[in-house]
């Protein structure tokens, strides 16, 4: 007998998408950039879809690009790494991530999350038989709650998972936050996923520090880093891990049985992007800043409250003078049928007991996008 | 304290592909085709790689390739699928696999397998928390054991894994197999994930059979399909899943978290593709057979006595008479390294108590790399 078929919900990224299209809502939910896609990246992988070769390439990735991707952390982090056993190729950040969490977690370990915390991670980690410890930023300064996260770890910590820059609360973590967590790492001989997505969408000058770059942590994270935030083409779903080879290689043996490997010619676009001057990473930050800007001075001016937004490509917003009582998915929903404008609730990043008063808006949109959607909802309120 | 990293084997076809890079060996081993990519087809992905859109599409699929599939389907089966909501793409058939299998099973459900099977089949239905219940298929003739399959079943099946045609040994499972696989499915209120990558490579006029299409099968199955081997473009990555509703939602849960969507452009290349013209569908078939003869013919003169072939890229071959007493494995190492071919052992294809007189030989290659091996194995023996 088959019995109930397992669930997974459906994720919220989809939902408002979904009901942002049907409503014709300009989508400030979902997150992904619209207008920054650099033509010759494109081209490059156009080019060598077109010419091949159109086997499958290793399950590691193509040389090519695993090497350009050890350069890359050699170039923004004087890291180290070999391209031959540190490197691999995912199908997207989201391959990575469960390819980490269904090679490393045994039944009945436990996984230390730092909520609010993006809608994959809790399901996969229970999927991979891990137990969840989880730990809460809250609103509106997201510090990061020491005793809390020490209390969290346990000799059955098998890892952490650690998405910095963090979606949706754009905290960025500073080098002493990393170095409390490095030491609970130690302490607990444990492992972290480090989810490193927005490591280029980093503002104000601040730095991204990647937790593998700090003292001891080498032999014990794993970065997660993805193409599609880099280039801004969040279609191509390439991705990369870099982690020290006993590491690697227990994830790589998930990897093979989850997607084997990547379209050769999306590889060989990411090889050349990744390849591409200092000026190029420094526009990205400039303009997605901008945006940023634009749409904080925007919300702000409507009452609704910006809070600060150091990375990635959202800000979250209260709405309590706006929503009319109404919580955060509800009001959502409101805003895209009724404003014409999709945001996403923040709830859905809770495991439980959410705060019911924040909204994410994407700013990673084109000027017009931005524009229009300050102005449905400057006639909407 | 973090334990012992979780093990999954290396996967057999990269141990053998990595072996025969080493040794200039002609890779008879792992299962890709040769010189039959459509040039049609690689050029209309390479324009809308190079036209975008560029952000996520649907982590469904396009719905232009979600009717393509559809249309599939109909053309050569009859069968009449919702392009909305009984088609996904997905990220090759590696991923719709590993997307049935964690949407699907729970920890403590039975799953039934039949041996000889692809290498992620066990370690994938392991992860999900599934419990195997294995059935062998003999050589020469891979007659299904209907008794022991009937007894595999119990009310605790959830499903049955099924490839058909069977990688390795090329079984193409008739109506009447089908039917009784069909009465189990429906006595023990089971579903059937159906691995048919092979779908169009069928032999010597011998009809393919999707499990789905018989009486009562169509709310139990899910009938996974590759556009790399439809096309002979492996490294695109491209798989679709046709199931009822109900079965497809479960499944598209798990995906969201393993890759979420699939790339557009190559996602449009299938589209494109699936609407050739039947011509293109028999050309195929009849290109494949005419290779198998070939391959077939050399290595019986050899002495390494073909198996009956009426599927698959894969010819498995009686290594009895040459192996000098060595077991598959050191014999397929043997031929890599002395001979400079490249074979995949088929004992790996077993849980245990493997047969030990059997290799398995591609023949989806150029006829000047099937003549090459059939020479360097001339000159070796
Ligand atoms: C995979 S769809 C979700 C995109 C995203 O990262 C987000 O909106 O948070
Ligand atoms: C994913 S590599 C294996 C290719 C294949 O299907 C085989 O050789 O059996």
């Amino acid at each position: 007998g088959n019995g109930v078929l397992s669930e997974y919900g459906t994720t919220i990224f989809s939902i408002m998408s979904r009901l942002a299209v049907e409503h014709g809502a300009i989508n400030l939910g979902q997150g992904f950039p619209e207008g920054l896609e650099p033509p010759d990246v494109i081209a490059a992988a156009a080019r060598a879809v077109e010419a091949g070769p159109h086997q499958y390439p290793p399950s590691l990735g193509i040389p090519a690009l695993r090497q350009a991707v050890a350069a890359h952390e050699k170039r923004f982090y004087g890291l180290e790494v070999d391209p031959e056993g540190e490197v691999m190729v995912t199908s997207g950040a989201t391959e990575a991530l469960a390819a980490c969490l269904l090679g490393l977690i045994e039944p009945g370990d436990e996984v230390v999350l730092i909520e609010p915390l993006y809608d994959s991670y809790l399901p996969m980690v229970r999927r991979a038989g891990g137990i969840p410890r989880l730990v809460r930023l809250e609103a509106p300064d997201w510090a990061l709650p020491r005793q809390a996260l020490a209390e969290a770890f346990s000799d059955k910590t098998k890892l952490l998972l650690l998405n910095n820059p963090t979606n949706p609360c754009a905290k960025v973590y500073s080098a002493e936050e990393l170095d409390f967590i490095a030491a609970l790492l130690e302490a607990h001989d444990a492992y972290a996923v480090c989810d490193e997505v927005y490591e280029h969408l980093v503002f104000d000058g601040l730095p991204h520090i990647p937790l593998i770059t700090r003292p001891g942590m080498r032999r014990r994270c794993l970065k997660i880093g993805s193409a599609g935030k880099i280039f801004s083409i969040t279609n191509w779903k390439v991705g990369f891990i870099t982690a020290a080879p006993l590491l690697l290689g227990a994830v790589a043996r998930a990897h093979q049985f989850l997607t084997f490997t990547t379209p050769i010619g999306l590889q060989a676009g990411v090889a050349y992007g990744l390849g591409k001057e200092d000026g190029y990473y420094q526009g990205l930050v400039a303009d997605m800043q901008a945006r940023r800007d634009r749409l904080a001075g925007g919300l702000d001016q409507l009452g609704l409250t910006p809070l600060v937004c150091p990375g990635t490509y959202f800000l979250t917003a209260d709405i309590s003078a706006r929503a009319n009582g109404m919580e955060d998915d509800d009001f959502c929903r409101h805003l895209t049928t009724q404003a014409g404008v999709a945001a996403v609730p923040v709830s859905p990043f809770y495991a439980a007991r959410p705060p019911r008063h924040l909204a994410r808006f994407c700013f990673a949109k084109t000027d017009a996008a931005l524009d229009g959607a300050l102005n449905r909802l400057a006639d909407h309120f």
